[in-house]
């Protein structure tokens, strides 16, 4: 077990904000990016389904195309990595039994064992399709890892800026995502925060303990 | 600044799993359980609005009442303590001169002098009503709060399950929410696992990097 004290956690959990300037000389190193990719995959999704891509952009080039996409900010131009989170579009049972071989390939077990398993999520899955709610889903999960990736690289002490407000539809040309398949839904810029930031310091508007939280 | 190495990261990361059977006599202790409390205030959300309440159920008569509206999962019940998280119902630009209120109380600022942003955020809101997307936003917000939970949880060293499947008006009836006013969207259970929880040693299945994540 390598657990930290809840101390530690907190400092780290106040100590990130959503950077509005990054210092671009600054990179994240390749251990530390590997660390953040692995924390992606290892991100828990409902019925384990795993329904994303998420796309690492470190090219220059690429970077430098962002900011027409994202109502001219300039975090994914200035940051070290940008990551765009996508889902997986036409979401269906194939992504299932997909899921299923992979399931029974990591416990070494039959896929006929897991049979059961395979309808229940099916099952799911299929009504959510006939319902028209699937992406929804899918949308949901995507957050889940946004969440996860925004707490592991505080906690590695790299910056971070979540951005909803991105053209996903020019984003998807510009990364050469095929729209049947994949579809970005939000970014996150990655690396770390300028010295002449004036939002690092400034302290965070949170509704207070008594007014969001209830204790039963 | 009170960071981690990669690799006590991802061991904990690795660590969690989605609790099955928990030991109900394990209980999580208060400075614990105000550290989580803490993590889901500290939680990033869109604009910064915070539309959402989280309820913290450790009362022993509410939880035991909990698997029957949870298609008969026994987690609610044999866990610690069970997290409801549930979004703000008809939120609007009442909700964002609230948060301008709070904004300007932890800045120090005039109310007048966030007028640009409560413009900003007051039309995305008002435009989230009127077509109709206003509580898919505030689903979303909630997902990351589950994520941040369940990174911060496991790096305390204790166990959660996350729970989609659940019949979220019943919970709003048990907790008894004013169901014009918050809706449960998800749960999570937290507490230690049983040591007969088969699960807890099954190898997780992760798709691997190369086919969910791409390097650009």
């Amino acid at each position: 077990m390598a657990t930290i004290s809840s101390g530690d956690l907190l400092e780290q959990l106040k100590w990130r904000y959503a950077v509005k300037e990054f210092d671009s000389a600054k990179k994240i190193s390749e251990e530390l990016i590997d660390a953040l990719e692995e924390s992606l995959v290892l991100t828990p999704s409902s019925f384990g389904l795993q329904p994303w891509k998420f796309i690492i952009v470190g090219d220059e080039s690429l970077k430098d195309q962002m900011p027409a996409i994202s109502w001219n900010q300039p975090q994914p131009k200035d940051c070290s990595h940008m990551v765009l989170l996508a889902i997986k579009r036409n979401f269906s049972e194939s992504d299932v039994n997909r899921f299923i071989d992979c399931l029974a390939e990591a416990r070494q077990v039959t896929t006929e064992s897991l049979d059961g398993y395979r309808k229940f999520a099916g099952g799911f899955v299929a009504q959510g399709v006939s319902e028209g709610w699937i992406e929804h889903w899918s949308t949901h999960q995507v957050y889940i890892a946004i969440g996860q990736l925004m707490v592991s690289a505080a906690l590695l002490g790299i910056d971070a800026c979540p951005m909803e407000g991105i053209q996903a539809d020019a984003y998807d040309e510009l990364l050469g995502l095929d729209s049947n398949e994949y579809h970005v839904v939000l970014g996150c810029a990655l690396g770390y925060r300028s010295e002449g930031d004036k939002y690092a310091t400034m302290p965070k508007a949170r509704y207070s303990k008594s007014s969001i939280l209830e204790r039963l």
